[in-house]
């Protein structure tokens, strides 16, 4: 049966491959695979890091190197992680008293003090956590490599929900309506495929394309848009009913759809290639019970190798090796350290303040780049109403308020209480949210919010928001190059200075998630190994 | 600070809607907000139902009021559990030995023996399974509603993955090629934006917009289709890298768009739209450990009321009351019980072989209805290749091969081995999988999908694979109505035949969907109850 199925080279590339599989086992099969060109780029990327070997430091006499590590972020205990599975000494001073850097879950009892605020302490109930930093990881993530290894179980992180909201102000007719995502899209779509269906239809474009191609399209267009017979679009049970369908003769009443023009003037449109990019597509994840999870992974990895309360206050290399003054936070001591090489992951905009006798082309580069402003509010609620009243599991709500977006828990389904991120915002609405007092950015994420939810007003518990460009240590929310930075600093950034890497988000072209400080890590660690193993 | 913010109409509504919050709580807000058309149309749906009171029968003196259900299915079950709180006396004859019906989950050591086939067992290792069934819910069904009463644990279903490929034969350029889905998408919307805007620029077409409108839809479809200042598509980073950007100077190398020519011809637009329809847009759900867990759950609720074994004989009324013969099938011996009603739950290409005294109105419109073929196959593997090599993490793949997609499992991520879906076919390609061996199916279902993944060859262990049409007691997948029919048959079997009231999918507008049996289910207990309180 299946002979009449497949083409010969199939059966030639099937029974070479049965045939691999057989001799050389999974292994082999998948190296195979990667010459032919079945495996995909994101896979090879993931095969492509060897991490150094054991046996190499030993066996060439070169035992007992070690490296002074700064920042117990995810970058610095990468490396941590991965040289000293080849025997490397290394020691990671870490100011906090935490590992993980901006992998940061916020949870009953965590506690901040930005930079010129009031402490606050976390109220939540137990259980009830954000993540301030990084809280979603793409599929073909290096990141999700470290959480199998290391048995962090993961969940889906909701990052598209149609049942999500637009809401905009003063955009003319739709100003101050909160349109389910999918009524908007579909219209959108529907108008977008008609438009252009008449246009190929009318001969209107001219198109290098023969006519059965135009048919084709035309029929993309048609079902793309849930056009009529007509190629009309005149709504669609994709943006939802205004009376369900259910049992019996409940047929359902499909929304109309709303005007084109009010349709483009609401702005909607613009929202929807946020869920486009390819580290924001569809699936993403998250692990259970906060993103710190992974770092607390690391960490426990690592965990003899962390000086915590140890802050940098000095960083000085010579020819031959790296000294390190910190001062104990916990004492108040000055202390030092010093080893053969180091490998610094501190944020550019906190490392610029730092004593150093870098070059002056890497103080100077160092010192040019910018770091993003972004916020998080974490808004705690007796009741997961935007699940019971409104069927909203996971997702975000999008607007052009200050607040931005509200991202409802992609977790715990549910539970009885929960809690939201009441706005996670970037640039000029982070910075004006960030001047705020905390009272003040609660009550400012309580007075958009309820716009979209008026349950705001009955169901509110607790908050807790970080600003990151007032958090100590970081300075920023990631690193925000220029085209112009990456062609003038960033070359600089990535070179060794003497006996000096740079690692971290900053260092790589991934910038802002957890996979950059990993990739980068792996790439000093590499870099480091070759050169001492060359020394 | 907010004064500045809000709107005077605003301040009112906010002020009202605590004032209501603070004096009514929770169902007081909820009530209002419904009222004010702040409450989404599926939520209002959601709270319209209102279950018969326990305390009718008894005030009234109808206590005793006997039903007979006919199939523990879930539309069964739920018209046993909503009656049985209010003092029904309810008995639900099931013909397996199980209840759930089509909400039916293999795994190790479930067995079914198709008509005409030979006995499966499904050899699976413990943990793994798939659901022949449904395996999905949107979040607006009232599915979800049972489950979060019931207190089962619902996690993501991952409908949309843009890892996930299109794979199609015959197609011209792109014939045999696994493209990802994220990089169709990416060139179609990309191709179709730019073909638009120039059409809208060159005044192609005669819209009814302002030039400032026409300003904004081009602004929208150059975000929209990624296009470049000159409004060309030329790539996007959306379709994915060549070269993964990375760490230090990996910036990345982006894919190359196919052609417009190779991509219309490749018809892989015409798989977008799957994810579109209002009950398969994300998010979706399903129970953790399988679908059935809500079926176990209805079982719990109503376990003592249900006899298993009871294969259906003959359905009698009169004006009293109804009759129903049923074979014991454990004993061989005919039985029969009595009661005041009769809510048959039976689906329509079952119960039109069995004998019954309905009218011939209702006798006409059971024959009349046809079911549609359905067919899934579930195929064990040693290992998560799909996870491992190719980081795809739930989804699913669509072709136009027979096979007409392939599902991976959207849980259990990160272990060691994993079951996926080898096809989920419709129609004809149901029919032809259907008609052939159990092996045949599993040798046809792995040479197709060992196209789109050789790692096949190696890494299979067990298959167990369903054929609707041919499954005793159900015999199709679910209802499959034309237009017509629903014009001329349909409302003849909405409507009570003398004391007999059908209910399932298929007395619903959300036909194949558990949600459909439930809404069926409680249109008939309504009707029911209110019939009985007016006798």
């Amino acid at each position: 049966m299946e002979n009449t199925l497949i083409r010969e080279e199939q059966i030639t590339r099937r029974q070479f491959l049965t045939t691999v599989g057989k001799i050389g086992g999974s292994a082999a099969l998948f190296s195979v695979m990667g010459t032919l060109g079945l495996l995909s780029p994101e896979t090879m990327k993931a095969a492509a890091y060897t991490p150094p070997s054991g046996g190499d430091l030993t066996l060439s006499g070169r035992s007992g190197k070690k490296i002074i590590i700064l920042g117990a972020g995810i970058a610095g205990m990468t490396a941590a992680y991965e040289l000293g599975g080849a025997g490397y000494d290394c020691t990671i001073l870490e100011a906090r008293a935490r590992a993980g850097g901006r992998a940061w879950t916020v949870r009953r009892g965590t506690t901040v003090t930005e930079i010129g605020g009031v402490k606050q302490v976390a109220r939540f109930d137990n259980g009830l956590y954000f993540n301030a930093g990084p809280m979603r990881i793409p599929q073909f993530h290096v990141t999700l490599e470290y959480a199998r290894k290391f048995g962090v179980a993961i969940e889906p992180f909701n990052n598209v929900n149609e049942s999500g909201y637009y809401y905009n102000e003063n955009v003319g007719e739709l100003s101050g309506v909160k349109v389910p995502k999918r009524q908007a899209k579909a219209d959108v779509k529907g108008y977008v495929s008609e438009m252009l269906a008449k246009a190929v239809n009318q001969k209107a474009l001219d198109l290098p394309l023969t006519s059965e191609e135009k048919a084709k399209l035309v029929a993309f267009l048609k079902s793309e848009g849930d056009l009529n017979a007509d190629l009309f679009y005149k709504g669609s049970e994709r943006a939802g009913y205004i009376e369900e369908p259910g049992g019996k003769l409940d047929a359902g009443v499909r929304k109309d759809p709303f005007s084109l023009k009010a349709i483009i003037n609401s702005g909607f449109g613009q929202f929807f290639s946020s869920e486009y990019s390819y580290d924001q597509q569809m699936m993403m994840f998250h692990p259970v019970g906060g993103m710190d999870m992974i770092a607390k992974a690391f960490e426990k990895k690592v965990s003899d190798r962390i000086q915590f309360h140890a802050e940098v206050q000095e960083i000085i290399q010579s020819t031959d090796g790296v000294r390190v003054k910190y001062k104990d936070l916990n004492s108040g001591a000055l202390k030092e350290v010093t080893g053969d090489y180091c490998i610094c992951t501190i944020p550019l905009s906190v490392l610029k303040e730092i004593k150093a006798n870098f070059s002056a082309e890497m103080a100077t580069a160092i010192s040019k780049i910018s770091y993003a402003s972004a916020g998080k509010i974490g808004l705690q609620f007796k009741r997961r109403f935007w699940e019971e009243d409104e069927h909203i599991f996971g997702g975000n709500t999008l607007t052009n308020m200050d607040i931005s977006s509200i991202y409802y828990p992609p977790t715990d389904y549910f539970a009885k209480k929960g809690l939201l991120l009441g706005y996670y915002a970037f640039g000029a609405n982070a910075d004006k949210l960030g001047k705020m007092t905390v009272a003040q950015r609660e009550d400012y994420a309580l007075s958009q919010g309820a716009k979209i939810h008026p349950q705001y007003f009955k169901e509110f518990e607790a908050s807790f928001s970080v600003d990151w460009k007032k958090i100590k240590y970081n300075l920023g929310g990631w690193v925000a190059y220029t085209a112009d930075d990456r062609k003038t600093y960033y070359p600089t950034l990535c070179k060794p200075d003497g006996r000096i890497y740079l690692a971290g988000e900053h260092i790589s072209y991934i910038t802002a998630w957890q996979a950059g400080a990993i990739e980068s890590a792996r790439k000093v660690v590499t870099e480091l190994h070759e050169r001492v193993m060359k020394e």
